[in-house]
């Protein structure tokens, strides 16, 4: 049996998800557009869906909750439909520079459509320093998108406090919470954004659906241009199938948050406890309190992630270098180098992170295999050799 | 049981698909861009099922198909990816007066940025007189783009030759193809088009998949920046339990296209020959042989298209006024409207549209439930009352 320590790769589907998907495919629903019998059954379900994603982030309003094709649409239709739709207002943006790829190619696609950006820098901990948010405003300022956390070190970000500074400038605010809506209590009322980009399979849901929290009023050009569907926000028919595995997901993300969040957080600590006995000479990335309980950003030195990996695989034991969107590149992590890590030490990280399916067990194998692996690719290397 | 004569709103899942769909929902594939087993496992399928869609419409080369959420974001990211390319080359769109809405809001969109767009008109049945493309050609031209089936009257336009035309001047040629791939033959190296658009569903696949075909060289911009996947043309996580079951169904669009076709075709003509013994004073829309050969366009004199689909839905028989992503709107069809229908005919207007698992019963149960619905609604009609 493999163990998954990557589950922000793949969430696995819980099974009430898998149960529900298989459901809705024997029902096929049909169109919620259409405006027969069978249409208005399909919208029954679909706004069903809505109501239980509201929910999971304290929204009031399911209108506020556009459903997509997942992360990555949602944060382009964030970025892109802010800056376009107050293009005329301005054209500088403030974002951070621990970014997701979907987010940085996003505003770099802007940058040839003469927008600005600015990047504020984090300090080693790959935290944002909500006055440097501030200083970074100018009067042509349209667009402050800060994460709320991390997909490679986990650290959480102070959202709340730079959205009190946004707000008092009366400038539209994002934040990517791809990989926390689900996982840790999210309450759009309290953090102050207007825009939110959420998916699904952080709190194990399918691939390939996600959404958006815009909040009311707030002016935002459509990514999809088309049809009526999503109030007005987001043409295409749904992908109803996805959508209702999505809601069920929800159901359960809000229901079994804490339980959840206990058995992980038990994981972690036990990695970070054991990991000594295993391993030597090696950094934990991110802010070790203020971030996700289901990561770990580990970097050995001396060896390279993508060999560990590759060997852990070996061991049915899955992990990644790093956030599977970035699969291909073979440039050094921007979030590592931006907290201060050499791209020697970059090229030796490993994220670990844990599911509700996980077990104690489950780590200790991993750590034993850990162990070897480090030893082997340490035997080999140039660079432990010069060392010693 | 419904009588589904509304297949282009929703087409019904192929039971094959269905199998194929709960499985993968069953398997839990995993991210095809993880770097362990279970991410070769998932792009294993991913690229079956790419084959299979590329085999559908003729495409030699897998890396040409793009995998989307939909023919909404197909045509989205056809014309505005062309359209930000080329925008160093001119800024100039033709495109057709009757196209889908997906369309003429994306063209829309760019006019705001500066694009200019010319929509050429078509004749009575519908069709595109490949002249007038090449007349409203302009030295800053940068995209052509024509639908290659309509989806509310059914007629087919020349696409071969309108491309020859295109190619000469060395423009793009995209053709949103959505309601006509894995419902008639397609090949892409015959029609010459550079961009083509598709959607799973009009081959019974799942709603919210889609894709491009993007030929090889073609510059185009992403809609979705951010990972890199879709061989760096399409970023996000894909909705792979959906883009399974796209590629099954693709494998049984190909293989029974001839079967279904000659059925559908009968059911046309059916419904076509004892039209007249059913009601009188009524249109048929759309070129007559050049169409899609699962739809019938009927405009009814003197009542209400919405009034008629409400009726027939009380008799469990469902069929549409237009696409169901045109719902909510209260215009008339601008596609009527272009073809030479009076405000009145084009508001009593219904779509019928076929399919495989439609029987000539259900043509016949229809005809006598439209007759009664027609006389009945006559009766109540002030236009009626004053003709006679």
């Amino acid at each position: 049996m493999t163990i998954n320590l990557d589950h922000i790769s793949a969430n696995p589907l819980l099974p009430e998800v898998k149960e529900a998907m298989i459901e809705a495919i024997r029902m096929d629903y049909g169109n919620p557009s259409s405006q027969h019998k069978a249409g208005d059954r399909a919208m029954a379900v679909l706004e069903k869906a809505r109501e239980s994603m509201a929910n999971l982030i304290n929204c009031k309003n399911t209108k506020e909750i556009v459903f997509t094709s997942g992360g990555t649409e949602s944060v382009n239709h964030a970025v892109k439909g802010a800056a376009w739709a107050k293009s005329k207002k301005g054209r500088h943006i403030v974002t951070s520079n621990i970014e997701h790829n979907a987010l940085i190619r996003s505003l770099r696609r802007l940058k040839t459509m003469d927008y600005r950006i600015t990047s504020v820098s984090v300090d080693d901990n790959g935290l944002v320093n909500p006055a440097e948010v501030a200083e970074a405003i100018t009067e042509d300022t349209i667009l402050v998108s800060i994460m709320h956390s991390n997909n490679e070190i986990g650290t959480i970000q102070p959202i709340e406090e730079i959205g009190k500074i946004v707000k008092e400038r009366k400038i539209l605010f994002h934040t990517d919470a791809v990989d926390s809506v689900g996982l840790v209590p999210m309450d759009v009322q309290k953090l102050g954004v207007d825009i939110l980009s959420f998916a699904a399979n952080t709190f194990y849901g399918p691939s390939g659906v996600g959404g958006l929290y815009i909040r009311r009023g707030t002016p935002l050009w459509p990514l999809l241009d088309g049809g009526v569907q999503e109030n007005n926000k987001r043409a295409g028919a749904e992908n109803l199938i996805g959508i209702i595995g999505a809601g069920v997901a929800a159901d359960h993300a809000k229901k079994d948050m804490a339980p959840r969040l206990s058995h992980i957080r038990t994981l972690r600590e036990k990695l970070l406890a054991e990991l000594p006995n295993a391993i030597d000479e090696y950094y934990i990335n991110g802010h070790s309190d203020i971030c996700l309980p289901n990561l770990v950003s580990l970097s050995i030195k001396y060896i390279e992630g993508e060999s560990i990996v590759l060997m852990l695989d070996d061991e049915d034991i899955s992990v990644s270098t790093r956030s599977a969107c970035a699969t291909g590149s073979l440039r050094a992590s921007h979030v590592l180098l931006s907290i201060g890590r050499s791209h020697e030490d970059a090229q030796g990280t490993l994220v670990i992170t844990f599911g509700p399916d996980n077990s104690e067990e489950e780590i200790e194998r991993f750590l034993k295999a850990l162990k070897n692996v480090v030893e082997t690719l340490r035997r080999m290397s140039p660079l432990y050799a010069k060392k010693n």
